[in-house]
C-alpha cells in the first residue's frame, strides 16, 4: 500500500529550458534503461517474491523510492519545455532555418500530445512496453538483471549530464547517478549474501548431473577455418567462475538436420510440397 | 561474415510430438530469455565494440553459435507439431472436449499462420521485439546484461526441461542448459578479467566526485512510518561491493514541488487551466 | 515523493486457487483497462498539470492509491498460481485431457518467465504498452479520458466477479468494483466543476469563429443512397449538447480530389510512374 | 458495405508545402488521437452492437465519414511533401545547417519508405496498434471513450491549426475541428439518450448491492500525513454525479500482506529459496 | 469519400456457434494476413499513388472492398460467440474439465475487454499494428505486396475453411477464398500492365550501371566447405528472370573487418576501452 | 549450423561521418524493408520447409548470407558516428543553431542507448518487430514475399543511395543494390520452377470447385454511382493470369446484415442493452 506527499524526492530545476534536453530526458523515464522499467521491476519482483520475505521488503523500498525519479524527471522535461516553440511559423525556404531547427529537433508530441508535459516514451518516441520488466522468479537470476538496468541507468544519466550544460539539470542528474551507484551495490550484496559467484549457475536448484558434462564449460568456437585458434581470454583457461570445473575450448558438435516431413494435403501449402514430387 | 553447413549443433529428435510443448517453446525462441535474443545481442555489441578487440572476437563467436540453437529449437517447434490437429471437429457442445482441448491449448498460429512450423514470436505468441537488444557500449554493462540473459535463459530451459517427459527433448534440453552454464560463466570472466567488482559504479569513466556524495551509498527507505528501520541486510552496513565506500541508511531528501506555470493559449489547453482562475 | 509500508490496501485471499482465473486477472493489471494505466495516467495527468493545483494534487492521491491496486491484483495472480501444474505429462493422444486442458488454459508464461507470478501483460499475455497512458495537457479532456478508463475498469471488474465462484476472489473484486464507482463520479465531479457540459467543445479556448460554422453541428449521413435518411436520435435535432446551437442532418461536401505531382526521377519510383506515360 | 467516389469529403489544398508540417499531421492520421483510431473504433462498435439497432447504424454512419478524413489528411501530407529534400547534401562540417536541418526534422522514412506519401505512423514514426481501439460491448463505456477520443482529437486539430500559417492548412483544419465539434456533441447526445448521468456507475446491469458499500463514494486520500486533508473539490462533499450517494473522504483500509508459498523444487528457482532457510 | 448501407457483401451464417472458431477468426481481421491489412494497404497506396491515376483508382475500388470483408469476419465473429461460456464455473480440480477446456481456449479477451464482439487483434490476442501496410511509392513493388498479401490471405481462408465443418462458416470462407483468387490475378494484372518481369529489377529507374557488375547476377553460397556447391535450380544457370543477364555462382568476397575507434571519454563506455589499455 | 571469420562481405568506407545518415542507415537494418527482416524471413522459411529439400538448402545460403549484410550495414552507422557531437552545448536562444540541428536530426538513442553504435531499430528508431517475417508454409506465397522484401529493400538502397554523396557509402550500396538485384532474380527464378504464373491460385492445393465460383475472377466495383463504369485495365477484361478463367467486372452482391442478439445480463452491457427497451 502507497502513499505520497506534495514534495519531489530532490530539487528539479532548469535554469535554461531546452526542448531538445526535454526529448533527450525522455529516454530517463520511457527508455528501456529507464525509471518507468526499474520502479515495475523492483514492485513486480516484489510481489512475486517466493523465499526469505526480507527481499521482498527490500525491493518494495526501492521501487517506491524509483516512483519518486519518474516524478522528478516528468517534472524535468515539463520544465525544459516552458516557452517551447508552438508555431512551425517559417517555410522549408527560408534563410534562417532557427524554428525550424529546434521545432524539427524536438519531440514533436510535446508539442501535439502532451501539451508540453513528460510522456512515458523514450527519446525516439516510442512508448515503454511492460516486457522490459524482468521479474523471473529466480531471485539470482533477477539480481542480476538489477545490477543491468542499474548500471545501463547510470550510463544514460552519466550521458545525460555530458549532454547538457545547465546547472539545474547538472545538479540533479548528480543525484541520480549517486543513487544508481547506491542500487548497483545494493544488488551485488544480495549476491554475495545468496553465495557470490556460487550462486552459478543459475538457477542452482537444477541438478548438474543432468546436463550435458561434456558441453558446460568449453568456449565454443565458431571460426569457419578449424585451422584458427579463438583469441583466448579468462574464459578459455583456468577454473570456471562459478568454482565448479575448468574451462577449455571445443567445435561445435554438429550431426545431420532431420528432414521434415512433407506437408499435409489440408494444411495449406502448395500442391508440390505435398506430393514431394520431381524437382 | 558468415557461413553454415546442412547440420545441426547438435541432434534434435522428438519422440512424441506433442503441439502444446511446440507453444512452449517458442518462449525459448521469441520469447525475452529466448535464442533471438541473445544471438542479436551479441552480435550487435560485437559490432558496435570500441576497445580491445578481443571482446568483439569473442562476441562474434559466441553470437554465431547462438544462430544454431535458434535453428534446434525450430526444428523442434516444427517436430513437436507433426500430425497437429488441423480440423476443429467438435462443436462445443459435445462431451468429449479432447480435440478442442488440444487445438484450444496449441498456438492457433502454428496452423494458420506458418502450417506447422516455428515463429518467432513466444508462448504467448506476442514477436519478438528487437528493443530486447541490449548493447549500450559499455563492456562492463553489457556483460551483466549477457549474464542476465543465459541466468534467465537457463531458467527457462530448465522449467521446459521439467514440463517435457520426451526423452529427445530433455536431451536437447540438456544440452542447451550446459550451454548456459558454459555462458553464464564466459560473461563472469569478462568481468573478472575488466577488474570484478571494481568495474563498478558502472560506468567507471565518469569522474564519482561529480556524482551527490550525500546520497551514494545509503538505502534509501521510502516507509511511511520512519520509526520503523528497513529491514537489515548485507546492503545496510559493511564495505559497498565496490570497494569505494561503506553502505548506511537514510530517508529520502524531499523538497517542495515547483509548480509548472499556467497554460498559454495556443497550446489546445481548457481556458480555465489558461486564467488560473478562481478554483 | 512516494512512500509504502507493508500492507496490502485490501485483502487479497483464494480459496480454491486457479491458473485460468490467473490468466483472466491479468486484464485488470496489464490490459488497456487495467490498472498500471489508470495508475501511470493519473501520474503522469498530475506531473503535466498546468493551471489550478488542486487537480494535480488530486491527481497524486488516485494515482498514488492505484499503485496498491495493482498490488493486490498481483498478490491474487500469485496466490491462484499455488500448485499450478508445471508438468505436461500427457502426450496429446492420452484419452484424459485434463492436465492438457489445464495447461493450454494457463498462460504458459506464468511457468516458463514469471515462476507462477504476475507480469505486466493482459489475459492474452500482451505486454503493457504505455501509449495508453492519456495525458493531454487538456483537463476536460482527461477526465473523459478517465470517466472511460474507470467505466471500461468496472465493466471488466464485473465480468471477472461473475466468471469466478471463489468467495474471496468475490469479495477483492466488490471492492474493486466500489471503487471504480467512486472514481467515475469523481472525475465527473471535476467536470462539474469545469463547467459541466459547458467544457464543450474541448478545447475551449480556440475561438469557436474560426471553426467552419457550415458542418459543426450537423449530423452528417454517409448513406449511399441518398433518398433515405439516418436514423433519428437525440443527435439530430434539438439544442446541441453544449448548448451553442441545434443539430441538424447534412451530407458530406465532396470535392474533386486533386491528382498528386508524377513521382520524381530520385524517388526510387518505377520509370513508368516518372514518366506519366501512356498506360 | 461500402462504397466511394473519387472525391474528397472536403477540399485540401497546401500553398507552401512544408515536409515538417508533413511529419506533424501524421499524427492526425496515426496517432492516438488520429483518425485510423476513430474510424476503426466507430466501426468495430458497430459490428459488435448489441441492443437498440439505431446505435449502430449511427456509428456506421459516422465511422465511413471518418474513413474520408484518413484520405484528406494522407492527401494533406502527400502535398506538404511535395519537392522535400532527397538529399543530404551538406556534410556535418557545413556552416549553413539548412538542408541538415530540414531532412533532420523531417521524418527520414517519407523519403526512404513511402516515397513522399503518408503512412499509417505517428509524428514520431511509431505505427498505429491497435490496441488504441475501444469497443468494450457496454455502449455507455463505449460514448465517453468517443467523447475522449473526439476531445483530444480536437485539441491536435487545434494545435496543428495553430503551428501552420498555410491558407490552406488552416481551411482544411478548421473544418476537421468543426467536425469534431459535432462529433462530441453527437456523443453526448446518446449519453443523454441512455439517462445521462444516470447510467453510471458504468455498466449498470451490475446489481450495486454486491459492491463493497464502505467504498464507493468516498474520496480516498493517500497522504503519508494523516493529519493533513486532502484538498476540497467537488468529489469531496456533497451528492454523488450518479444521484445514488453522497460524497466523503477516508483513508486507505490496509491488511497484512500475505507471504507467498516458498518457491517449488521444480519451478527454477534459487535452491535458497525453496528451502526458506537461515537468511 | 465514402459511403455504405446497412448490408452486408455476402451473407454471413452461423449454424453452431463455436468461440474457438471465434478466435481462430481473428486472424482473419487483426492477422498480418488478414482483411484490416489489405484493406489499409490498398488505401494507403491509393492515397499516395504518383503516375498514371488509373491505378489509384483501382486501388480504392479493392481497398474499399474491403472494408466490407472485415465487417463480415467481425459478424462472424460475434456469431460464432452467441451463447459462449462467461462463468469459470468449475475449479482445476474437478475431472470434467469441459468448461474450462472451452474457456481455457476462447481468447479470454472476447469475455472480458468486448463482450463478446469482435476485436482488432489476431488470433493469438496480439492487437493489428500498422507497420504491416506496404505502401512504398514504387507501383511495381507494392503490386508484390499485394499479391503476397492475397497469396497469404487466401491460404488463411483455406486453412479455416478445412478448420470448420459449419456450413455457414464454410459457405462465407468459399466466398472470401474467391475474392481472394481474384485479387491475386488482379495485382498479376497490374505487373503485366507494367511490362511483366521486365519491371525488375525493382525500383527500375535507378541506372543499372550504377550497382555493382560483378555480384548482381550471382548465386551467392555461403557454404562453409568451399569445396561443396551449392544445390543447382533455376537460381544457377540459364537467362536471369528480369532478361537482363545470365544467373552463375559465386562465393562471397570477404575484406578485412576495419577496427572502430576507441570509445571517447565522455561517451559512457568503461574506462578500460578508453585507454585500449594492456588486455 | 553456422560459423563466421573476421570478415566483412565487402568493403565498408565512410569518408565523411555523418551521424544524420547514420540514422537513415537504420532503415536498412531494422526497418521493415531491411536485413534483419530478410535474414530472419529465410531462415524461418528454411526451418519450416515441407517439401524438396533444395528450397530448404538454398534459403539457408542466401539466410546466411544476410546476416552479414546486417554487419555491414551496423559498421557503417558506426562509422558514421564517429565524432558526433555528445554535447548539446547551445541553448534554443543561440542564432547559429548547427549543434541543435545535428543533434536535433540524430537519433538521439545513439549517443544516450548505444554509445555511437548501431542498433536494430529503424530510421524513426522503432525498434524491429518479428512479425515481420513471413513464413507461411506455403512456398509459392513465400517466394512472393521475398521478391517483397528484395523489391522494397532494392527501393530503400536505391533512396539511400541518392540521399548520399560519400564515395565509400556509395560503393557500399552499390553492391547491397547488385545483390538486391539478384535476390529478385533468384526468389523469381524458384516460381518459374514451381509453374510460374501456374502456381495461382496461392495455395493451388485448394480445390477450386469449392471456392464460390459466381465471385472469383471478376474485379468488383464499389463506385457508389452504378451508372459509372470502373476503370478498365488488364484486371477488367482478357484471361485471368493463372489461365483458368476470363476476368470480367461485377457488383458487391449484398445482402441484410443480421441483427446480433441481445446483450446478456451477466455480459457487463448497460441495462438497455439487455432489455432491448423502449429507444
Amino acid at each position: 500500500m502507497f502513499f505520497h506527499d506534495s514534495q519531489l524526492q530532490y530539487e528539479v530545476r532548469v535554469d535554461k529550458p531546452n526542448p531538445l534536453f526535454a526529448k533527450m530526458l525522455q529516454q530517463a523515464i520511457g527508455g528501456i534503461e529507464g525509471e518507468i522499467r526499474v520502479c515495475l521491476q523492483y514492485l513486480f519482483q516484489a510481489w512475486g517474491a517466493r523465499g526469505p520475505a526480507k527481499y521482498r521488503d527490500m525491493l518494495l523500498e526501492t521501487g517506491t523510492e524509483e516512483i519518486g525519479h519518474i516524478e522528478m524527471l516528468a517534472t524535468a522535461v515539463a520544465l525544459n519545455l516552458d516557452n517551447a516553440p508552438l508555431e512551425l511559423k517559417e517555410s522549408m525556404a527560408r534563410e534562417d532555418g532557427m524554428v525550424n531547427a529546434v521545432l524539427g529537433g524536438m519531440n514533436p508530441r510535446h508539442i501535439l500530445s502532451s501539451g508540453l508535459a513528460a510522456m512515458p516514451v523514450d527519446a525516439s518516441g516510442v512508448p515503454f512496453d511492460c516486457s522490459h520488466v524482468y521479474a523471473s522468479g529466480n531471485l539470482a537470476g533477477d539480481m542480476y538483471a538489477n545490477v543491468t538496468a542499474e548500471s545501463t541507468g547510470r550510463t544514460l544519466a552519466v550521458r545525460l549530464y555530458n549532454a547538457t550544460d545547465d546547472p539545474g539539470m547538472k545538479d540533479m542528474l548528480s543525484y541520480l547517478i549517486a543513487r544508481d551507484t547506491m542500487h548497483q551495490n545494493q544488488w551485488l550484496a544480495v549476491i554475495e549474501e545468496l553465495g557470490g559467484l556460487g550462486v552459478h549457475p543459475i538457477p542452482n536448484s537444477f541438478p548438474q548431473e543432468m546436463e550435458n558434462g561434456d558441453y558446460n564449460y568449453n568456449f565454443m568456437s565458431t571460426l569457419r577455418d578449424e585451422s584458427k585458434q579463438p583469441t583466448e581470454g579468462r574464459w578459455t583457461h583456468g577454473e570456471s567462475l562459478d568454482g565448479r570445473s575448468n574451462f577449455s575450448t571445443t567445435r561445435q558438435p554438429g550431426v545431420p538436420m532431420p528432414l521434415l516431413g512433407e506437408a499435409r494435403p489440408k494444411s495449406g501449402a502448395q500442391r508440390e510440397q505435398i506430393n514431394g514430387n520431381n524437382y
